[in-house]
């Protein structure tokens, strides 16, 4: 009668990584096993090629932590686990063996050179209304009239507007995360993720994926996945049902981060300090994972390199950065820079002083007791000067010239990410009251300054709003719907300021995209004089010249002070008019106006 | 004929430095010579003991720089300095090497373990009222109802009030440079200096700095001496006179410094920002020196190390640091250092963030392109925090854990100067609307946090005022001077509250004098919590608790949270009232009250 009941209940309802690779630099791989009371079975693997070097249990006897060795001489193919209770064989899983797709280009990083575009998938286009509404899932709300519904955006609507974004001059697509969210409210924003292997089927598939990838690489286009190490959703499969007390971070009541980043890197603080700020939950729906468990380590890096081998992502952007174990962040980095050497990471910073973005940035540059390997941030600094450079009544240049200043403390500040707005933050069309002249003195610092550039979707269009609370700032974007009676993804469909706006947007990607020195070109700038910033980017060949008028008034700006910049050159071209002359002595610009151009 | 005019106008009128000793570290010796038309003469140095190695001669006929060598035999006493032309001895002139004094008490080095007095010379007390007036200087004012003219203050002044500031508690005396500063105006403040090797005749002499030196010594307090590397006055000797045209930083026109202390750290400046930053002029009266003149770097580093050894000097605070060459000052912390290896420094670095302050400190913590071996600097980011902790309507208290939390770029924090106030910057009892418990606040937090605790004259006696212009806060010490109805320096002549301040600051310099642990113990602090910063200065064998509420509102502080710094200890004594009690479960603070507890 036991045995029976038992046989009945049993089931291997999980095995993750979903599959892997035949191949793979590490040979070693952690396979997750879950289904009911399996804990205490004997597990073999009786096929050549994968070696099962240790069968680890937790607390939960619905879980069995397989750590195992592929062979060199491993072939593709399916690799039958087999459990035993009391020496009789109870169940059988195939696990699945491929061989890596040579073809499918990935990992190849993003770098100054690019520009990337931010995407909400709920909220940028509907390319699939057949997948709107997935029954099974916890929230099935669909409202295009409440920013807190799903809105039914999706991949493929991506996918059908990257003609849009190529023609744009966008050369790297970053979405918010498109794992399955199966959360009960507020899904669309994805960053509670309740599987690590699975696209959101309101978002499309894992094929719908594969192919965006591999769109974005025809046009010459990079795709950047949004990962969350720190946290998942309140109802991840392994948070209903936890492996060990000792899977998440857990706490008696619940207990929130304190969001305070100087813990991670103050030389003074009290454990309890750090303590609630790496290991208290980010809200209460997004348990914090413990970075500390070793098959968590496994659990997540693995899940990670998945996406890249499966889907050819070829960057990180990896949320809520200081948040983490920061030493395993750098475990983590080296394991996925071990497979593929030309991926890129960048993580979120949303800290207050240089100081404190750039202690999370890799290779010890200042001191720190820990190396992340992390190679670049979310200039959060420099996203405070230049809104302050265009709105403060006085002084506003100083802001930028003195906070790049610091870049002294950074490793490779042209690793950093530099930004107007993203999805958390108020739009920055509204950030400048609306004044179209600030607005675009913004975009022509934002692609002609150091860093990997990255801009919000809709921004082109002069979308608009504060984000209090943020679901006003993820509008979707008109003409991405069905029904839509404008189509912004058309010239016809914009106003006239649209179009302008997005023609100075396209001109300047553009220009930067054939333009090497405004990618991985020095800078030179000088001290703010009348309030009126002039920096320069050059290389041996090319020397773009920026002068920024952050002043109230018109300004004439005398060239003679800027010789190190100009050298040689006799001719300047207006990138924006297209217009070339002789230097003059002196530029004019209107207040807020900022000029660009090429010398030769 | 030529020969009479010759031999009657010349005469060697200076020999800098004025002597020098045997059996220093470094052989080598520039001697300055200046007479009228001496350029062109032979140098013989007949005596045994000295070398001559080289003659340098420069663009004005009346310099003579001699580079000689002090041999290992060289005993103390005159050595004659013969010139000659075409084969005939002109000039003769006996250069003095006199033996070291080795029971001067010198070079001992100013620590976190000191509580440093600053003092402006000038305004704190009139010892010598015959020295007042001095008719061959070019400012012969004397005017005490005039903030802009001398008032007669003087060394012997100070020295007869060592045993207030003993009785006080202070361990260290930094007075604003005493050198002559031979200036038609505003001579008093001292940062104009005419002579290298010459005390102020209005504050005494050489011999009276030197008792000065012994006096506090006998008393196991310490001489720090200001030094101005970058600049000197409009009408130093060798200003009016110039060497060469290389010897300061000249210009076509007056060209002042633009205060950017950024070009010096910014990778990106132009090379004309930072030229004008270092090598323009601080104000129309101080020529900017030229640091990159091998003279002039021997010239600057012998006439410091000559006072050291003359006058028994403990340390160096620097002025205006970051306008130097940062390289020579590297060079010239070696070469001070090599004589006295105890010796300590630390410089002005009046910035305004974090990166800023750390990049001028020594050791290429931060990865500087150079090593300026700097030790500490004056803590301006602590100083801002402080006054922000205690005014801000709120959040104040983050101010401070902030600001501290980016010691991780320093490479040593406690040798950084915290004040709350200077001769340049409003009195901090002013800054707080002379709200005596923030003052008490800002006191207890001074004597109890890491760094070497300065504070400015009068402070302990509620003297008040804010700095525009900068002569308000360099009001008289009253009792110092003759004729002064009421005298602070007595119990009897302060009021009640400014006896209550006093007592404050005096019980808590004495404790802090005799706990180690608020001198080089570690600091532990917490995350504030309803505007309430709680921190620990700690060694294995004491403990101090702070806790300091910078919030409008009284404030019960459970001790709970604070198990890290408590420990064991089951006992609390408070410092301020001497009352002893176990460890309560909470702790009341009114308004803007800071409480020290020694634990047990």
């Amino acid at each position: 009668m036991l045995w029976v009941a038992f046989a009945q209940s049993q089931s291997i309802q999980r095995a993750e990584p979903l599959h892997w690779w035949v191949g793979m630099h590490n040979p070693e791989l952690q396979i997750v096993l879950y289904g009911s009371d399996i804990g205490d079975c004997e597990v073999k693997l009786p096929k050549t090629g994968i070696q099962l070097n240790q069968v680890q249990r937790v607390e939960n006897s619905n879980y069995l932590f397989l750590d195992v060795k592929i062979l060199n001489n491993a072939q593709s193919g399916a690799y039958p686990i087999e459990l035993y209770k009391n020496g009789k064989k109870v169940l059988t899983r195939d696990y699945v063996l491929k061989n890596r797709d040579k073809d499918l280009v990935k990992a190849q990083g993003v770098t100054a050179a690019d520009l990337i575009y931010l995407i909400m998938p709920d909220r940028f286009a509907n390319g699939d209304p057949t997948n709107d509404v997935v029954k099974d899932l916890r929230e099935t709300a669909l409202n295009r009239d409440s920013m807190y519904y799903r809105h039914g955006g999706d991949l493929q609507g991506i996918i059908n507007n990257l003609d849009y974004l190529e023609d744009l001059g966008v050369t790297a697509l970053w979405m918010t995360p498109v794992l399955t969210n199966d959360m009960p409210g507020y899904s669309y924003h994805g960053y509670a993720n309740t599987e690590n292997y699975e696209i959101d089927p309101r978002f499309g598939s894992v094929d719908t994926y594969r192919e965006l990838g591999k769109e974005l690489h025809k046009r010459n286009m990079k795709l950047v996945h949004d990962v969350v190490p720190n946290h998942v959703g309140l109802y991840h499969w392994t948070v209903i049902d936890r492996p060990s007390s000792d899977w998440l971070h857990e706490w008696d009541t619940f207990t929130q981060t304190t969001y305070k980043d100087q813990t991670m890197f103050d030389p003074y603080g009290a454990q309890a300090d750090k303590d609630l700020m790496e290991k208290g939950w980010f809200v209460e729906t997004m348990p914090d994972l413990n970075h500390q468990n070793e098959k968590m380590q496994k659990y997540i890096t693995q899940s990670h390199i998945w996406w890249i081998e499966e889907a050819g992502v070829d960057g990180f952007r990896i949320d809520t950065y200081p948040y983490n174990d920061l030493a395993f962040m750098g475990q983590w980095t080296d394991a996925i820079r071990a497979e593929f050497p030309n991926f890129s990471f960048f993580g979120e910073t949303w800290v207050h002083a240089v100081p404190n973005q750039a202690y999370f940035l890799g290779g010890q540059k200042v001191g720190q007791d820990v190396d992340t390997k992390l190679e670049g941030v979310t200039d959060f600094q420099l996203n405070y000067a230049i809104g302050d450079a265009l709105n403060l009544e006085k002084d506003g240049a100083n802001k930028l010239y003195n906070t790049v200043s610091g870049d002294y403390l950074y490793p490779n500040p042209l690793a950093n990410v530099i930004f107007l707005d993203n999805h958390d933050k108020d739009r920055f069309f509204s950030t400048v009251g609306e004044d179209i002249e600030k607005y675009k003195s913004a975009f022509s610092w934002l692609l002609t300054y150091r860093g990997i550039p990255q801009m919000y979707y809709g921004a082109e269009i002069l979308m608009k709003n504060f984000s209090r609370p943020d679901g006003l700032v993820r509008d979707d974007f008109k003409g991405g719907f069905p029904g839509d009676e404008i189509n912004k993804f058309t010239s016809q469909g914009r106003t006239e300021a649209e179009n302008d706006m997005f023609n100075h947007v396209r001109t300047l990607a553009r220009y930067r995209k054939q333009t090497p020195a405004l990618q991985d070109g020095k800078l030179l700038h000088y001290v703010p004089q009348n309030d009126v910033y002039v920096y320069f980017r050059y290389n041996e060949k090319e020397k773009v010249m920026v002068v920024m008028n952050c002043s109230d008034e018109e300004q004439h700006v005398t060239l003679a002070r800027f010789d190190q910049g100009i050298g040689q050159s006799r001719q300047m071209r207006n990138i924006l008019t297209d217009e070339s002359f002789g230097l003059p002595e002196s530029v004019a610009l209107k207040s807020k106006q900022t000029l660009v151009f090429e010398l030769k």
